[in-house]
């Protein structure tokens, strides 16, 4: 089994995040996406999407796509749970995951590739090509920092993002805010849950992955 | 327990055919989001994002997420399984999934919500009110054709999204198909093996749901 991974790219952080918290370790291949390296024909033969990270089993099978890998881990590998213990939790963490991915990594996708200019023509990841619009930049950043107050409100109460657990929902939400911070989007000054999370959750050693 | 939902909405649809499979009832309360009610104090008290689904169960927790609903009703109703047996299994079910909602449910939602009349200024679900992105609705509906090249030629090899079962990942791309035919992205007459698998998913009791 390996993992094709890319070290600087938010989306296979998450999974290496993940990794390290259960104390699994893999082979990893890096696919260097700047020097685009996922649009050689040898890449496109693993995974026609052109993305990273993909889970490769030994019979050669391949996932690509994060909550996926995790949720073979998570099966194989059950301590420490990292997506719910018991169907109600289960069901919460998901919904967290979920939200942080939809109000979190994908918006930051938005704004981030809507406006480097490296990305021009090259709005999505994947093998189409497609124009950048700046208008949904804009929405991204703005999107974002509503989504920073949310999650303050929401760990005002509680000390994880799905609970009193270290979760699934903290590694995409983990990885949202450092990938929005590359680009100038940052927790507020006043938005001290959400700083006080954000320092928890990096002194962890997982997130160095 | 029971069901928020609205009767037209495609995210809803998508719990109503996951628990018809399941055989599961629960009573639900319709809220009209033609009517916006939605937007009202009751129902933000309820749900603060202003969406439907949500699930709500007696003791008052709730959840808003359809993945995590399914979720939910996988775990405490297993048969017929809808999200994969076994690990390798469950995350390749998830990966579909998964891949379903970001290249189809949220793409048909760019498609729509950024281009119709009555969803000026509303171009997000939410409590928030963001304008309408006119190149976002056309990438959409581009995208959604891309996404049935993609299924065609998926579908070739195998009866279902996922593999040879259906599953949650049929409930999302169904959902999803039927969503974008409302506003006039429909299957090529040349993809076969899309139009097969829409005929077959479609003649299951549980679409009517």
């Amino acid at each position: 089994m390996k993992l094709y991974d890319y070290k600087l790219a938010p989306n296979p952080r998450r999974v290496r995040v993940f990794l390290a918290e259960k104390g699994v370790t893999l082979p990893s291949v890096q696919i260097d996406l700047r020097a685009g390296e996922q649009f050689t024909p040898e890449f496109r033969a693993i995974n026609p999407e052109c993305t990273v990270p993909v889970l490769e089993f030994d019979d050669g099978k391949r996932i690509g796509e994060v909550v996926a890998i995790c949720t073979y881990f998570e099966a194989t590998h059950p301590s420490p749970p990292l997506m719910g213990v018991g169907a109600e939790d289960q069901a919460i963490v998901a919904a967290w995951q979920h939200r942080m991915e939809r109000q979190g990594m994908w918006v930051a996708a938005d704004a981030f590739r809507n406006s480097a200019p490296g990305l021009k023509g090259r709005a999505l990841p994947g093998p189409e090509d497609y124009a950048q619009i700046p208008a949904l930049a804009e929405r991204g950043r703005a999107r974002l920092g509503k989504l920073f107050e949310l999650l303050d409100g929401e760990l005002a109460n509680r000390e994880f993002v799905a609970g009193d657990r270290y979760t699934i929902a903290d590694i995409t939400a983990l990885v949202t805010v450092d990938f929005a911070a590359r680009f100038g989007v940052t927790i507020p000054n006043a938005s001290a849950h959400l700083q006080r999370w954000h320092q928890v959750v990096s002194a962890r050693p997982s997130a160095a992955a």
